[in-house]
């Protein structure tokens, strides 16, 4: 049990912030003092740790707090999104550290992987850290994944992409780990990890990038699934009225909710003028701002279509509580800011109507603590959870001189 | 953990059907020899297992096989359908050692209630046993369920039920400890106690009762959600061209997909003649059971009118098994007798073609090893769970004697 009882003194030290002394760490813990003197020596020996100087609580011998060394271990996130690829250095603590986004650039899938390496060398380079305190690169991927071969397949607005060894290609570039995760899989790691819930929260978490997709926390763990693809709902029928989807059927979240049909959706309501050329990642982004804008201007066709968009995006939510009776609804991802105040308004409301459990409990929803970066410092925090808790995790990393 | 080290030995010895000896349980469960001998002592001294012969395996000491001793607990197990009442006697290794049904009355709950108590008291004095032996009564009843208090909110089928406090009220008329858990959840736990799925199993329940509702099992665990209530799965539309339900859309499970509206939609395509006189459940019963054998006697419109259904259920669980990347579904509950054979042949490609990881993994589908009292059995066994594992489970049992 070493690697567990390890894990759980440091996640925490981690949690506590200023530090905790052996003493607290006993309490909190619930472990001998034996054990927390011997795993929290080894943690100072690995450098993981340091002592903080002394607190002296009434008679007795002084206390000696042990908190964190941030910059003893650090990891790198990636996000590939298909609109934009975001890089985050991370310390231990969860800090990030640097940050670089670039466009993600529309063409073949390795010169891509290439700019994501030099992105990463860029970023290292740049802070001034040790490259040997790096535990490694996650890489947030939109799915699904295949996670045995650490292969990209067919993500839906990534055209030029069809099984990328992306995981193995990127540790051949950048020479260090590489772990691949689901884009809203790493999310979830993000938020749990930097926000304060109970180490034992359920939550389901709603990522609104350039698609839609959820994860999954239960009883404080990450659920990633049999094959790690937890959290395909774009083909949920929300809309029976809506549009038509690829898939045959009207309405899919697909759609309904993504960025890109709300914009359509403004288009077809006469609410924005249809004048686009082509519906790149680009002048959605605009656009959805532009109507964003506007709502918050009071101009009541604006606010409609986001009011619709959040009932439609309810009926999905509703779906998926009510089968797992979860204690809250995080939403994040890069769209969630200009969303958001609408999104807060309505969606207490729309859910609670749909409740299976209305009368025993309510459902809260919140924004995620993570800004739109969520993806990116989620891929490293999954590198850092692993760092933490190397037998609880089980990572496929790839590659790497490490 | 020792609590923790004794469930996962009488689990092994449990699962190995024919014993084990103290050296195979060594090898089974990773655990020392000394706290494998001390754990064996004290189960054999409770009477939980027994030695059952020596075996010998060429030089070296004989060894002792240890068997489980099947009556030295029993549970029983209660399902309240709004159509049937199902009360089963279980020994320590799942086997249904008694069973008896009833019609559920449709008046007054407490009158329900008492007549459960009968049905229960009947069936310990008829077989025999010591009622000392008894753990516990588990009853699985509709969601939702107020798990804290015990009580049975409005489950929909059952109209005279409101916060029924059915845990306090069971559990005085039969001074027994009781334990209240969903159906859904109580068929679960009777698969993957009956069955021989790995001890992490990742599965999907659809039980076809009544009512259509779903159970879910992660990494070998029942997930019962934060209020217990997992699994309410009535209104996903699953037809947007289908009736109108009292939510207000249309087409969602419940008046799509349970056995009731399977009969209204063969009535309203004139396969069968709508000549009921109300929606009781003995003729719904009564004319599913006569659409499923004129389906089998190769009547082409009762057989569409399945596969409709089949259809229709396909996007319930891909919705859920997108969200949820599961190693399997099951099907069980009491009307999966009559449906198996269609939807066994429809689901598969159904499903396949609606994975969102169809390019990563087939999905499974099969029927539950256990047949249309799983809802009862799966009730005795959430008891025998407690017995095996008191600290990994958290029943909230209510009163009783012992």
């Amino acid at each position: 049990m070493g690697d567990f009882n390890q894990s759980v003194i440091l996640e925490a030290i981690r949690r506590s912030g200023d530090g905790l002394s052996r003493i607290e760490l006993v309490d909190a813990t619930g472990l001998s003092a034996q054990t927390v003197t011997n795993i929290t020596r080894r943690l100072l020996d690995d450098g993981l740790i340091e002592e903080a100087g002394r607190t002296i609580n009434g008679p007795g011998k002084p206390r000696t707090t042990l908190r964190l060394v941030p910059r003893s271990r650090l990891s790198v996130g990636v996000h590939l999104d298909p609109a934009m690829t975001t890089v985050v250095l991370l310390d231990l603590s969860g800090t990030v550290i640097a940050r670089s986004t670039h466009r993600t650039p529309a063409n073949d899938p390795m010169q891509v992987i290439g700019s994501m390496a030099a992105s990463i060398e860029e970023l290292i380079t740049r802070s001034g850290v040790e490259r040997a305190s790096i535990a490694g690169v996650g890489v947030a991927a939109p799915g699904p994944l295949d996670a045995e071969r650490g292969t990209v397949i067919d993500p839906p607005k990534l055209h030029q992409w069809h099984r990328v060894p992306l995981r193995a290609a990127l540790a051949d570039a950048v020479g260090l780990p590489v772990a691949l995760e689901k884009d809203t899989t790493a999310a979830a790691f993000a938020e749990i990890w930097t926000g304060d819930d109970p180490p034992d929260v359920s939550l389901l978490f709603v990522y609104l990038g350039t698609g839609i997709g959820t994860a999954l926390v239960l009883d404080g763990d990450v659920i990633r699934g049999r094959s790690r693809n937890v959290g395909e709902v774009g083909h949920v029928v929300v809309d029976p009225e809506g549009p038509v989807c690829g898939c045959g059927r009207r309405g899919c979240v697909e759609v309904v909710c993504t960025p890109q049909a709300i914009v359509e959706q403004a288009e077809r309501a006469g609410v924005l003028v249809d004048d686009r050329v082509g519906s790149d990642a680009e002048s959605v982004d605009e656009r959805l701002s532009q109507l964003c804008a506007r709502a918050r201007q009071g101009e009541a066709a604006a606010l409609s279509v986001l009011e619709r968009a959040a009932e439609h995006l309810s009926v999905l939510i509703s779906t998926l509580t009510n089968m797992l009776d979860v204690d809250r609804v995080v939403l994040g991802g890069p769209f969630w800011g200009r969303l958001s105040e609408v999104y807060l308004r309505e969606l207490p409301a729309l859910l609670d109507r749909q409740s299976a459990t209305r009368a025993v409990r309510g459902l809260p929803v919140a924004g995620s603590v993570v800004g739109a970066d969520v993806g990116a410092v989620g891929a490293g925090c999954v590198i850092l959870a692993d760092v933490l808790s190397p037998r609880a995790s089980s990572l496929l990393l790839e590659g790497g001189s490490s």
